[in-house]
């Protein structure tokens, strides 16, 4: 808090994916802790695991509001409720769809868990809107709940999602691994909008426009441009229930 | 670096009125960096110190491109230089108008310094837009220095900048002194926006606007957001020269 970072050594939103490996004594502090958490709310992929954690992040990235689940097969109701409810801002769902050993954040824990992800916000700041987005969001996921629990029974249908495909770093320096680029301004803060293939990518600090030409030939884009950052390539994809 | 922060213990660009003070075994490494600098640049307020100091800084505040100042005599040809070439962005001029004694920034140990502060840009992101202005603003500042060590003569004129009248604390709880309110949302990235009287200022956590009523019935209105941040009230003025 002093510091007014999110983590100074480790992140331990980072660590569930070892959430069951051996501690020695030079384990660091936030793979013990991640440990101790999922045995109190776990064990993670259990049936003993409680029924949901819903993780609140914010970024720098504008990204609105996103639900992010592990799987595609679980979430939807949740995903679709808060989707129809929540208007003011765009509401994505992403898709991370990683193996549950290989999650590595809070919620992949609990049996139903995902994250709600607003932005943009800079780090150390709070901006109203952000925070009413986010209180907008708990509200009408604890309203969900709710009435789940008092056997509402919810209609089917499907749901656009954005489902992860890769990360990529950013540009390098191949010496000093310093940054040689930043997001193009043209595609700045078009977090989910498409890009084309041979569009504006990256703008180099010595001025020049680079546009990758990656194999798919379209895609949306959900970028980080934190200087420790990576950026996201999902696509859009349909999933009924 | 490796924190992605501007620093850890102490704001160095806050010791420069300490400058000349005594050195103690207890004064923090950046007091005394501070005094290096001042020797090694200055000495601040003499005739020994060097021309010019021009430092550059980034703000998470939605400021555009800002000029600062410690004077409203010696500043006023840069200034209007740089205004009148930077048309993509908003470019203002902001008096802080100290004595020099007081004044804690870098830039204030040589004649005739000041600062260039670009903004909206998250501490750990580079965004392009605002390296490119950044990098727009350094490049006309060197030309015009170019120009005035070549003899040049500038027209006189008059420019519109604002002064600094003071700041303010965000509201805390009394008690635990955490923050209560974040800025409204319809103040939010208006800075150096005309504020009126009665017009909403803060908005808390328990979603109240808050209007307060100062002195001043309108002033334009610079704020910066941070956890730990304060935000400044200048005014508008006109100098001449």
């Amino acid at each position: 808090m002093a510091l007014c970072r999110r983590y100074i050594d480790k992140d331990m939103n980072c660590c569930f994916n070892r959430a069951t490996s051996p501690i020695t004594d030079s384990s660091p502090y936030e793979v013990r802790r991640a440990q101790e958490l999922n045995n109190l709310l776990g064990p993670k992929g259990s049936t003993d695991a409680i029924d949901l954690i819903c993780d609140l992040h914010n970024t720098t990235a504008n990204m609105g509001l996103t639900l992010i689940h592990y799987t595609t097969s679980d979430w939807v109701t949740l995903a679709r409720t808060s989707q129809t409810k929540i208007t003011k801002v765009p509401v994505r769902v992403l898709v991370l769809d990683f193996p549950i050993s290989d999650a590595y954040n809070f919620e992949s824990v609990s049996r139903h868990g995902f994250s709600i992800e607003v932005g943009p916000q800079p780090h150390g700041v709070v901006r109203a809107d952000i925070y009413i987005i986010m209180k907008e969001a708990v509200d009408l996921t604890i309203d969900w709940i709710h009435k789940f629990n008092s056997g509402t029974v919810f209609e089917g249908g499907d749901v656009e999602a954005f489902k992860f495909i890769k990360s990529v770093d950013y540009p390098r320096d191949p010496e000093t691994r310093t940054l040689t680029s930043a997001i193009h301004p043209q595609l700045q803060d078009r977090d989910f909008c498409l890009l084309m293939r041979g569009d504006p990518l990256f703008f180099t600090f010595s001025r020049e426009t680079v546009k990758p030409l990656y194999d798919c030939p379209i895609y949306p884009l959900a970028h980080n441009v934190h200087w420790n950052g990576q950026m996201y390539f999902p696509s859009q994809k349909k999933f009924g229930w």
